[in-house]
């Protein structure tokens, strides 16, 4: 069978579901084509492929390429001043008075261009895809206005066009509340809802997102924005029972979420109604770090239901300025105790369905995107194990 | 005057001492000649230098190169596996039974030959520098045996031939007991003090360290130790107070330790202590970070008592899987609170003192060894602030 390109000689985690565990192949063979998958499975298998190129894996292991699926990864400025500060000994209060907190990423980012922006997204970006990241969610939510969040999502856009990566974006108008709207959360939400359309139109948005927490939306609030975001057949998602449990989790299952994100007070009951929605559970252990929260999210009733769970960077300037997937699941591991067959699907496997896009990427089956990340490694636990440490070898997207 | 490089257009954190917190000097300029700086300060105020190659940093920062001053690089095996079980939750028992532990490296690190020793660490080492790391502390300890001591530390020595970086090594057979002392610590330490002469000798270490702590020796063992290597001429350091207060601060600087590492139970008179001899204080966050250790050092103490802070990745395959100095630096300010000032200092001018170094490198100063780390950053804060991101532009070590 004529294809482009083999890889031989590898040792797979597939991620396959129908397989136990990781879907471990040991003497794996993958096949491409166009781009696709052809045949990911036991050499001995294997049908006889002409390959164009033939690649000898010398006993590595080859995973899906890495899924990062929840990144505020478009910005203007950065926020280590205000780091430095804190550490310093400042307040909260005497930060926000020093133009600090997320009007100062607001105001930068509004103030940027949209190269500008794409520009210091492609450092955080390259830093992702040097550990084998081949797809990407960048979510708007810093621009705040109907131009600077279209500027944003356009940003995302073309950070495809910029590097080999899939970008899916995600509209976040409902982040945070700007100075202009005065304290008038109901009003600005009526904004958001009335930038819907175009955006939807522009096809600049894959999902749309909001932050239900008291220091932003209510649960009524997020309600009408994944309302009207549901009549123009955009998929929803949720920050949810981050800081406090306002039911969110509960609320993103009730209108099919794609996923729940944070979930470190979710209760019994948004688990159940996850579950049963198909919802998955996104859990951002970076911020948990960074923020130094000590409520841990229910990983045991995740795993009692049968949540899917994933894991991802929430790479952003005030809560979570990491850009390592690998990092993210050594924190997964060590801070919330997943095991590192839970860890590696939470980069692959299960940020794909969270995306919505396993039937496109997150396993090593055929039919799908030919996406990889090839491991010097001698077991999938040292990609957990280890910190500040990338032993990547190869990334393959889209067969290349 | 003629040189051999001048850097110009940076800004500098030189971490002079003379200067005020990081030394900052706006408009710098470096110039190098013979593999030694000679000169490090205003632009404006520099001789007028004839350099072979002039270098234009275009606005970046320039920092000592890092110094990591206390790792263990050099072992055989891993303990990813060991790892992977206890987060599906295996006991330490059945780990033990299985083959894990201390016991585990010890033994692949008795396996491995030199030339293996040295390849696994070049890859740790590898990541080390490619964040701006120049110089490196390195210890023996996985042997506990004579022969497989003396190999470790020819496997450390040899590191400095592979690669353009400094290493000092220690020797750290005081580590563990090896299983066939058949628990009789005092016969080993006595084995210990009879390995010291030859390595002194074949300058194979350039200080001696042990581990003061229930689980591994008692303060009267390594105080026999410490009595032969400084009857060798051997500084000597300690890994003092990570589980317990065993005194192992006051103890280390009663012997005008180096340092005293961990620190974690050390109390005020330990403190003290350590400030009137001058020992300087590294903590390994790490290590703290990847047992989920909830006692901090007492950072407030050594403030007060002016004590020196270190920071270091303590790498190592059972406690601290961690080769980056940039996330080292993290995990200080955020699980420490150390500021971005400490942070820095910590990982340039503190372990040079730590390793008795500090006339070498460490700062950036006249009649120092050229090494330089050169930033993509606008503010020194980014290099504590961000997770998993290395804006490392350019290393130089001794000068190129
Ligand atoms: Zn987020
Ligand atoms: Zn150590």
């Amino acid at each position: 069978m004529r294809c482009d390109r083999v890889w031989r000689g590898a040792r797979l985690a597939t991620l396959d579901p129908a397989r136990e565990g990781l879907g471990i192949v040991e003497d794996g063979l993958i096949a491409a084509a166009g781009g696709r998958i052809l045949y990911a499975d036991d050499a001995a298998d294997a049908p006889a492929f002409e390959a164009t190129e033939t690649i000898d894996c010398e006993g590595r292991w080859i995973t899906p390429g890495l899924i990062d699926c929840h990144t505020h990864l478009v910005f203007g400025g950065d926020r280590a001043h205000e780091f430095e500060l804190r550490l310093a000994g400042a307040s909260y209060e005497e930060i926000a008075r020093r133009g600090g907190g997320i009007v100062s990423t607001m105001k930068a980012t509004r103030t940027a261009t949209e190269a500008e922006l794409v520009a210091s997204a492609l450092r955080r970006l390259d830093a992702l895809i040097a550990e084998g990241v081949t797809t990407i969610e960048v979510k708007s939510g810093y621009g705040l206005s109907r131009e600077a969040e279209l500027k944003s999502l356009r940003a995302a856009r073309a950070l495809s066009e910029a590097r080999p990566v899939s970008v899916a974006t995600t509209f976040l108008g409902a982040h945070a509340l700007p100075p202009e709207a005065n304290g008038d959360k109901d009003a600005y939400i009526g904004q958001v809802i009335e930038m819907l359309p175009e955006i939807a139109q522009a096809g600049l948005a894959d999902a749309v997102d909001a932050f239900c927490e008291g220091i932003a939306f209510s649960p009524e609030q997020v309600a009408r924005v994944f309302t009207a975001a549901k009549a123009l057949g955009l998929p929803v998602k949720l920050h949810a029972d981050q800081l406090s449990n306002l039911h969110g989790a509960k609320l993103a299952a009730d209108f099919g979420a794609l996923s729940a994100d944070h979930l470190e007070h979710t209760d019994e009951e948004g688990t159940a109604a996850m579950s049963a929605a198909g919802t998955v559970a996104v859990l951002l252990p970076g911020a948990f770090y960074f923020i130094r929260e000590t409520k841990l999210p229910p990983v045991d009733l995740f795993r009692r239901h049968g949540t899917k769970i994933a894991l991802a960077t929430d790479c952003n300037p005030g809560t979570s300025p990491l850009t390592s997937l690998l990092l993210t699941m050594n924190m997964g591991a060590t801070l919330f105790r997943l095991t590192v067959e839970e860890c590696i699907a939470g980069v692959t496997r299960e940020p794909a369905r969270a995306l919505g896009r396993l039937a496109d990427v997150g396993t090593l089956e055929a039919g799908k995107s030919c996406d990889l990340a090839i491991w010097d490694i001698e077991r999938p636990a040292e990609l957990v194990y280890r910190m500040g440490f990338n032993p990547l070898h190869a990334r393959v997207w889209r067969g290349k």
